[in-house]
């Protein structure tokens, strides 16, 4: 049996197959009925040392539809990290404030060490360029909710795979369904060679190509991402590959993918997607943005221990 | 009969004089009493693209004195918009973690923008240089409670009557109900001409003059309003204006506008108005500030459907 | 009897030492079981013109878990204050939407001002380097839940005591319970003449050292405070009192100042306490953190009038 009460939400591949389906089960049910005093006198504390709105949002309205309440911040530049406090000891002091702590760091492992320093449990809201598992599970809600189910799906990715930890942590999440998998990628954004020797190693069939015209293939999935100018070092380089993919209601036309095609986005889009999109069968990209309240109501209400 | 479920509130000239009436008497009901429970499980998304405290806090009191809740932000910097992210995506995001939208932005027409795009009711917290009416609703809200009725007053408009949006929202709205309306402005902060036109045709009368010591009548309401630095792109012209008017105790005992004046500001206030006024009969500008509550809560009640 | 209904929290000064007690019952009351409903309805603003994450926070769990909610701001960049808005102005507005002010601000005496201006109470979160009053109770609180009592204690303060404010008035609060007094720091960062003054009028028995070295006796408590690097005008002479007291579990081994001993801190610590010391039986300072939620549960209940 699943049982989640008390577990620190830190990284998708925390997760069995098992744990991930109820998880996604839950969500359902949060979505098909209203829970609210579900979480009455509870307090989510939301730390989020980098900005990122939608993660803060819906995680804030999960927790206050199912009757809790937030405590939080937004900007490390008014913390006691200022004065050189340390993030053990913030973290240490704000556990005395709430009953499960969110976190969003700009390190890597932030979130890791916060679970191991408090008593209340912590979800990782992204750290770094590393993990982001609610994202993971909205994702996989999307998929499942739009296909019918998980299993043995055609999945492309498309777009920045080097540095796209949304695109990582879902391929991982889909070696559990027998997915077979198509990453597209100018060569200098492939997904790095750890990530294919795990689906190697788990028994993926997957392809490389640079271009979605190499598909001769139906998909079930395109998961599109943002070409993130932070992520590069060097502006020429992003200079290179910013814009080399342009959907468009007409190129997907042209593609022959298949109509039950669905293509999915962790938003905010720049120039990779265009609005002609957006009323086509094939959007569930706002489909999948508001299915972050679902997914976060029934881990809250999971690791807070008051569904089961 | 009015019907404001699901209505958008963009700008005052979409209201009626049959609807404002109505606002203005279900605002009455929410001061003189409380109604814990009536948006419980409900919630309102903030998005201030520009600061504003008050209107921001007064709309967080409004929703949680009826029991909903509120998410939102205060800071454009901290949202995906500094990612790129157009506004229609941002709101269509969002409406997925709420019920209503309030919206502050820089930008005229951002509110129209978005009530056009998403299915959750939207209420213009200011957009720009143009509408406002919620501070509408209020100011008309704190005539009528300080004059017993809004029928046939003489209102007098002081100050930057170029650019105070305010300014030319109230007079709009005051036409339903017969006003006589002075104008007070130097030269260069006239009214503009297609709100006279408006006036002209609605059949209005109306005085413009430079000074407070020209007008020869008895006023029920002296409008003030400050002159925004903020407004001007040339420094020399705001400093030729700045401080041309100084209300005090002593320049209104001076003025012989009558006993029953009572004198409204949208607030900030500099230097337009001392703070001698404050404990004089005259002073209603507190007053207005604190309907902003009650105002507030019936245009919630009444757009989210819960009371009629 | 005590009456704290409608008071004003602006220093510890202006408590009896029987109202002292009565806060303090009043918190183990909130501590022992919960609240949820108490302030239902009731609306706290918290207004941070200077930002304090931790006193912030504390005091929105405090109003939540007791079912009441909250607005504010917490950076005075985003308020009206940059149009040019007095603080007046500002809290008489804000009165307007709240049952309740919190204020932390960086000017001395502005906590004063806004209960001389408002009629809803006030509650001084800080204001610049003079007064912080819940802070005093929730250190009181913590020294009395871990001695057993408040009575004839021997208790040391440690490092800044020319600027802490929180030492200054801590060791005024301790006058009322007969406390033998330790005072270490510094010749440049000795507590000012007119506290020692006090203290004699009074009849306390005070040392004052340079070193922990120098004290013969067994402390009960010893207070450390951060040597603040924004309080000097001279980074010269910051640099030649940093780092001047390197707590650690070694040194306190070393000290021989009693095993009873324990260690407060108000916290944000930076390199004046090692973290080798929290895994001892010295360290209070966490437990002292989280004592701020029901102390400032019994302030506002107390203050809102709900409980006496």
């Amino acid at each position: 049996m699943v049982m989640l009460k008390n577990r620190d939400i830190i990284s998708i591949l925390d997760f069995t197959k098992e744990e991930i389906s109820y998880v996604l089960d839950l969500s359902k049910k949060m979505e098909e009925q209203s829970h609210t005093d579900l979480l009455k006198g509870k307090i989510l504390a939301n730390l989020f040392f980098e900005p990122s709105t939608r993660t803060r949002l819906s995680f804030e309205t999960a927790m206050k539809r199912l009757g809790g309440d937030v405590i939080g911040f937004d900007d490390p530049g008014k913390t006691s990290t200022v004065k050189g406090e340390s993030l053990k000891d913030s973290v240490k002091i704000v556990e005395g404030y709430c009953d499960i702590i969110v976190l969003r760091h700009f390190l890597e492992g932030a979130s890791r060490l916060t679970a191991d320093t408090v008593n209340v449990p912590v979800i990782n809201a992204g750290d770094g360029a590393s993990q982001h598992p609610t994202q993971t599970f909205l994702d996989l809600y999307t998929i499942k909710n739009t296909k019918g189910g998980l299993e043995g799906l055609k999945v492309g990715f498309l777009g920045d795979l080097k540095y796209g930890r949304t695109a990582h942590s879902l391929a991982y999440a889909l070696t559990h369904f027998n997915a077979e998998m198509f990453f597209i990628s100018p060569p200098s954004l492939r997904i790095p060679k750890d990530y294919i020797d795990q689906l190697k190693s788990r028994g993926i069939t997957y392809h490389e190509v640079d271009s979605l015209f190499e598909i001769r293939s139906n998909l079930d999935i395109l998961y599109c991402t943002r070409i993130q100018k932070e992520r590069f070092a060097d502006p020429v380089e992003y200079e290179k590959v910013r814009g080399i993919y342009k959907l468009s209601s007409a190129v997907l036309d042209d593609l022959k993918l298949g109509n039950d095609l669905k293509i999915l986005h962790p938003l905010p889009r720049v120039e990779e997607m265009d609005e002609s999109l957006d009323s086509t069968d094939y959007a569930a990209y706002f489909q999948q943005a508001h299915s972050g309240v679902p997914v976060r109501e029934a881990l809250l209400a999971a690791v807070l221990g008051v569904l089961q």
